[in-house]
């Protein structure tokens, strides 16, 4: 699961320093039947996620991944599930916040695209 | 979502009761082929992955599911990623630890089995 891995990495550095530089970024990685869970309220579509990441109240925000574990999701299709946990830290808050992310990524042509995406705070 | 969601509960209900009450009998709900990440650590198989739960070192153990969500996770299959954070209680410590576990469930007959399963503890 060389490879798998990382595909992981190369997918969460590039995801996080989007987030924490330019949100609306984001959309590109979605597609219209994606979906994004976050903290329970339920998005379908490039669109819908794109608009809720970028309306988030917090003006600036760091992302620093603890864990990263990644597996194939499909026997026939080149596709992972990647498993992020980490630090949220929002407007340089001196208490970052764990948070807990998977992602299913899908393969396009020589990219990936994420069709599922779960994020959880833990306040802890 | 809402059979999704319902799915998905009624699956980690039965996981952690059996974990908590049983390990060995897990194994009835991994394949041949079915992974698990248990802490960075990659297991492949039933057998590999019910002797890596039967060892681990406790004793007494008790989870906590404090978040479930859960998505379709295939336009063409019946399957679920389900993405679970909670509190873990080992051998009765005052001092539960978080983790997060997602599982990719896919269906077989009337029932479910595991494919993909990533267990992180987050130490806090």
């Amino acid at each position: 699961m060389g490879d798998i891995n990382a595909i992981a990495k190369q997918f969460t550095d590039f995801y996080y320093s989007t987030f924490d530089t330019n949100r609306a970024n984001l959309a590109s990685l979605y597609r219209d039947f994606s979906m994004l869970t976050w903290e329970g309220t339920q998005l379908v579509g490039a669109n819908s996620i794109s608009e809720k990441l970028v309306s988030l109240p917090f003006e600036k925000v760091q992302h620093k991944v603890s864990t990263l574990d990644a597996q194939p999701s499909n026997p026939n299709v080149a596709s992972l599930i990647v498993s992020v946990t980490g630090l949220l830290i929002v407007d340089d808050s001196p208490n970052p916040l764990q948070y807990s992310q998977i992602f299913q990524l899908m393969p396009d042509g020589g990219s990936y695209y994420v069709y599922n995406d779960i994020f959880r705070l833990n306040y802890g």
